[in-house]
């Protein structure tokens, strides 16, 4: 079995998982991330609607263009925050949990509505891989903690970051046009490699980095998950609570 | 003397004495607020440039389009925080100076780009007539505090604020456009009528609302203003300081 099969796998595991376990009759309002993961929740979703005619009222709200395409080629009710600003339950991936359920997220870039939609939700469930599972933040991934900015306060607010906390912070660039990644919003992110070494405090360094005029949104997901579920290499389901 | 006149003869009392004080040979990046009392400010920095030939290596960032266009029309040196992240002195005015210097700012509706560049200044110099100064806020002003927020989340969060803090927050509505006020960044606005006869810390209702997600910037200005200029009715100029 090769490795990219074996992470699809798990991640199929833990979204199934979670699903199954958290959507229930009683879920009017489910609340959609964004990712590789979130890709099979959606699939178990649909499934539990159109093959076993469960939750016919459930509507899902999406926390990204990627999470809306997927409510919609699905044929799931799609909702919004207009209409349906109290969700039950937001099921999303991450790029890294810790010990304590500290989270990075916006991997791809959707950090912003990822958190909004989270902060309107009951209960948060994180659905990840083995790979995403840390003692510390930075273990497993070493892109840096993803910071939405203002694109006019890119340099500015990468110089603070750096005389603040350390490390580095650099303007993500794309891949398929020419400059830096503009996001659903219309931003520039910043990802920040801190310094492995360090021992911070993020709830206190998310707090001083959303203060940061023209930081719109850190990828640093503090108190906000209720259980995360870890699909694992040997093929079991693990959750992790606070 | 109509009110008007007396009014602009005020703003331009206390935008000559702040611009005659603060900006010398020695300033070579000032940032440019927004608003009616920072005409009277860019107006003054090109008499001194043009009529009086000082300043000659100035450079002025701007905090809006309407800020851009001032600098552009009096033939000033436009610089950005891409090339400019250090500022030495950042003129603006305001919608209401409490006895603490806090400030409410945002009525014109550019409160993320002015905390922004005013976030990169050593000084940070306030012009304003005499009608916006109060013992406490509130007083003079019954706008509320405007707050940018991403347009997806502009119903949660208007529930969240009123659910923690009271009052009422209200979408902006445009005069000239149907629907909401879209901010220069392409965000709505809501705009917050705090409850008079609450005594609010508005340094903590500032970091409180700052962490919401979906909120972008607050109009709430703590700790922020180094003096505030006033123009007053008798046409003295009082200077208020921290």
């Amino acid at each position: 079995m090769n490795d990219k099969i074996a992470l699809d796998t798990a991640k199929n595991l833990a979204a199934k998982a979670a699903v199954d376990q958290w959507v229930t009759e009683d879920t009017k309002v489910v609340g959609v991330g964004s990712g590789s993961t979130v890709v099979f929740a959606v699939e178990r979703l649909a499934e539990r609607v159109w093959k076993e005619g469960c939750l016919a009222d459930m509507i899902c709200v999406p926390s990204s263009y990627q999470a809306r395409k997927l409510i919609l080629d699905h044929n799931l009710t799609l909702g919004d925050l207009d209409r349906n600003p109290k969700i039950d339950v937001y099921i999303d991936g991450a790029d890294e949990v810790d010990s304590h359920m500290v989270l990075i997220k916006g991997g791809g870039g959707c950090l912003m509505q990822e958190k909004i939609v989270s902060s309107c939700a009951k209960t948060v469930i994180i659905i990840a891989d083995y790979t995403k599972k840390s003692l510390r933040l930075g273990e497993q991934w070493c892109q840096g903690v993803p910071i939405e900015v203002s694109p006019m306060a890119h340099v500015p607010i990468k110089l603070k970051i750096e005389e603040l906390f350390g490390g580095v912070a650099s303007l993500r660039i794309a891949l398929k046009k020419a400059g830096p990644v503009v996001t659903d919003n219309g931003n520039f992110l910043l990802d920040w490699k801190f310094l492995a070494k360090r021992e911070y405090n993020w709830d206190e360094v998310n707090r001083a980095l959303t203060m940061i005029p023209g930081v719109l949104e850190t990828g640093l997901f503090v108190d906000i998950a209720s259980k995360c579920y870890f699909g694992m290499a040997d093929g079991a389901v693990k959750v992790q609570s606070k």
